[in-house]
Parts: C-alpha cells; structure tokens; sequence
C-alpha cells in the first residue's frame, strides 16, 4: 500500500488544518499514513533564525494569522490564535513519537492541535498533555515518565536530523518517496503523488 | 463588477503559474483584473534581505525549484528553470505599468514571464525587450524611452511602496478589498473571494 510520511510540528500553524484534515483524505486516497513528529527549533537555528519567521517578520506573520482564519473558515475548522505562539511543543513531540505506532496515535495528535489553536491552552504544562492521555484511555504518568527518557529525548533528536537531512524546512511537510511536499497546501496534492507509485 | 489586484514581479517563480492562469480564472469567475506590476527587491531589503529568500536559504531554494517543476506540470504550463536569478526586472516592470492600461498590456506580461522561465532569456536586454513590444505591434523604441523617463521610474517606486503600505511581502499577491492573499496557490480563493463581494 502506497504510504506517505506526515512531519509536523505541533507548534506550527499551518500543521494545525493539515492535521485535521490529513486522516479523511489518506483513507479516500487509499494511502497509508507515517506519523513524524520532529521540531522547527533547531531547523530555523541552522538557518540562523531564533524565532518563527512569522515572529522574525511581522509583516509575515500579521499576514498569516489572517490567511489562517480565511483558511480554517473555508475547511470549517474551529480556529482561535493561540494568545502564546510559537508554545514549546518538545514535550507533546516526544509523547506523538511513542505514540506513532499506537492506535491512539492520531486522535492523541489531533487533540493536541486542538488544545494550541482552538481552547489556547499550553500544550507544553504537564497536567495538560496528562489529561489528554487519560481521555485517550492511557496511564498518563508512564507515557510522561516514558517521554523523559534518555532514549526518547535522543530519539526526537534523531528524528529532527532526518527532517533536516530529508531537506525539511518547515512544516507540515509530506514526503512520498524522493518527494516532499511543503505546506497545507500540498496535502492533496502528496496523497495524489502517493497514491500514483 | 468585482475586481482583483494582480501584484506581481517578473522574477518572481511563482509568480510565472499565476500570470498564465489568471485571466482565464478571472474570466470564469467574472472578476476584472487590475495589473500591478511592482518590485520585491526593496521590499526584501526592507526586511534585511539582499537577495532572494530562495538563495539565502539554498534548502528552501532547491525545494521551490522542485516544487515549481511538478506544479507546472500539474497546470500543463512549459517551464524551464532559468539560468539566472533572480533576474533583473525594473525595465519590464516599468513597461508593464505604462501597458497596463493598453489592450495588449496581459499578453504582454505573459510574453515576459514566457523569455524568463519558457526561455531562459535575459528578461533586463533592451533588444529582448524591444521584440516583445514589437510582437504585439507596438513601437518599441517610443515605449523604452517613456520606461525610462522619471516620470514612470516615480510610478514604479510609487506602486512598490504601495505594495508595502498593502503589507506585501511576496509575490504574486492579489488584493481585494481589504483582503491580502499570498501565492499562485492562493488565486482561486482570491477570485472566489472577489466574486462573492
């Protein structure tokens, strides 16, 4: 079966709408999906950049919270701008990392998306990511003992270095293949890809 | 009748999809287009940056390279990637403006975009330039003295900083109303936007 590696970060506004749109789309293309949580930080470091580009450049920025509201009216997907952007999102990536293999998994990544860009809560506070655990049937104490582990961290870092070897520099991004696929914009058009090879 | 602003710049990659697409989209939308050719140079080194985002950042670079190709083939549009660019585009620009109003104006801003990214031509050469002016029947020599009286170089400058004060940041970008939208990929939701106002 045609499969397609979703890479998102969950501080990332575009991730939010290629999230919850991403599972509907890869069932009706036929395409199986690989969850990659990975982090923007120490990308946008290696090209020199301490912040967002949407904070580096207001301009930019001021643009894309409206293309975003416009962009989640039109998919008819609940939206708020998170009052904190970007929220530190290392703690809920390593979480999504074990969770990739896991039947949760998506739902687990959805709700995390849902809790930064339509409650604006911190997905980085503890009690928080604990209570998403807990309404997806987990022990959410031993999946958060479990993230802190050495080998999670080095595995998030891990993961993080492919993205970049990948030549991933923003997210979401789509890779089918020898292909990526940059944006929200793309997810169609990577599952067509995909579906095709 | 509704109408868009189509703000472009002859280097600009993207910018090539959206000056071929755009009159018949606009056309089957019932939206009358209004050229705005401008310049992103000083609009980047408003921002700090003395070049294009694409080659101060080689990763994203060699990405829209690839992007552009399969989105080209998507649309079924010609395209060759240029052996230089960005190239140099204040001559073309300044004739698109004074064109902009004349009947021949939008074919000749495809023609442009055709030489750079079709052709691999020198879209800032005066001779290519002149045989342009001269395929769409105009008299060459008259047009290139009038780009280059201060009066359209004060127009030029004008409607760049118009585009900032518009809060552009790229291009192609389309305006309507008060609505800002970003990218080739943002033109059918531009036209759809202005046919509903």
């Amino acid at each position: 079966m045609a499969h397609l590696e979703f890479w998102f970060e969950f501080a990332s506004t575009y991730s939010y709408p290629a999230a919850l749109r991403i599972e509907a789309l890869a069932r009706e293309a036929g395409v199986r999906l690989v969850y990659r949580p990975f982090l923007l930080g120490p990308i946008f470091a290696a090209h020199g950049m301490n912040d967002s580009p949407f904070n580096l450049n207001p301009v930019k920025g001021r643009y894309m919270w409206r293309d975003l509201e416009r962009t989640c009216a039109l998919y008819e997907l609940p939206w708020r701008r998170p009052s904190v952007f970007p929220r530190p999102s290392v703690t809920a990536a390593r979480l999504a990392l074990l969770a990739a293999e896991e039947s949760w998994g998506p739902s687990f990544v959805r709700a995390v998306y849902r809790k930064n860009f339509v409650d604006d809560q911190d997905i980085a506070s503890v009690p928080v990511l604990a209570e998403l655990l807990r309404e997806h049937g987990q022990d959410a104490e031993r999946w958060l003992a479990r993230a802190n582990e050495p080998d999670t961290k080095a595995s998030l870092r891990a993961q993080t270095e492919r993205a970049q070897a990948l030549g991933i520099f923003g997210a979401p991004s789509f890779v089918v293949g020898d292909e990526l696929f940059w944006g929200n914009d793309r997810l169609e058009q990577a599952l067509a890809w995909a579906a095709r090879i």
